[in-house]
């Protein structure tokens, strides 16, 4: 089972480093990872961005799985790359697994960039009064939703690790998870 | 031709009248707009979010395209519900549009709120020692390069409207060339 690893991991300073990691996790639960920097791209060349694009799509279709990192990137939600990437295997019909490292529910990660009140009809609004999603959710529906259709429930940690960057402690338990939908499954 | 329509619009206080402006702007093109608040959702429910959830990707499903609308929403990139479904239609095989009513590239999004500064390596950073993308793009390069591929180039205003929330002129510009792609061609 080839599993593709999205997530903002390819922009931390040891980004390579990461990828060895999760790679080595999934080997020894049995899976293959693929991370999107064993692409070998020229980020000189002035179409950089569009060869990055084709390779993590190509190796996006060669897997049989994600496992997304949706930690919240700069702001409440995931990182739109990963997030799109997530959209797209759901597309694809691929099995969609994924951790946050952040367990905290959306309207919570709003408030603490925002301003969160309650509007006149009783629902929670931001600064700009535009709704807050209010499910207890740790993300978008849209996110969460196609997690719990196409493999597994978001993987969270009970509590925030120290460094969310870097503990694979719900990242494994992903692999474990798309591992064990791997055997004894005819698909 | 369906085309459905994606975005934080849901969200705005005047989510219903901002759907009803937009499937005008479709009707007037000869193209059929599905604004994910047509769907009828009991909110009260116990699964209202699973509910919304499997509205949005029945009329995905239904949908021969989708127009996105990829503002930046609370942080640098768009809404995660919205790039999620941009994901979601590709996969699908769709043809993909989408707008921003901020044209400003993404590093300088990221700057107005975090620091970004340049790294020993030359590439800029934020607070957290995180590559801050810097191609020149408006948002993450997945979403801005399947749009490339899929249907057309981003659409962007010259200058960032009054009301980034209700202005539909870049908009309108996403229908015209959706609807360009519908008259003439076999598919």
């Amino acid at each position: 089972m080839k599993i593709y690893l999205a997530g903002p991991d390819v922009f931390l300073p040891d980004a390579i480093e990461i990828g060895r990691r999760k790679a080595a996790v999934c080997a020894r639960h049995g899976v293959h990872g693929l991370y999107p920097l064993d692409n070998a791209i020229d980020l000189a060349a002035a179409d950089a961005s569009l060869a990055i694009f084709k390779g993590n799509e190509a190796m996006m279709d060669a897997a049989d799985a994600i496992i997304a990192n949706l930690t919240p990137f700069r702001g409440p939600s995931a990182d739109a790359g990963t997030v799109y990437e997530l959209g797209y295997m759901a597309g694809r019909g691929k099995r969609c697994f994924a951790y946050s490292n952040d367990p905290a529910v959306y309207a919570e990660r709003v408030a603490r960039s925002f301003a969160v009140t309650k509007a006149g009809g009783g629902h929670l609004i931001d600064d700009d009064g535009l709704t807050v999603e209010d499910f207890g959710l740790p993300d978008n529906l849209m996110m969460i939703h196609t997690l719990d259709l196409r493999g597994a429930r978001l993987v969270t940690p009970r509590q925030r690790p120290a460094d969310i960057w870097h503990d694979l402690t719900s990242f494994e338990a992903c692999v474990v998870l798309a591992a064990d939908r791997a055997t004894g499954k005819s698909d």
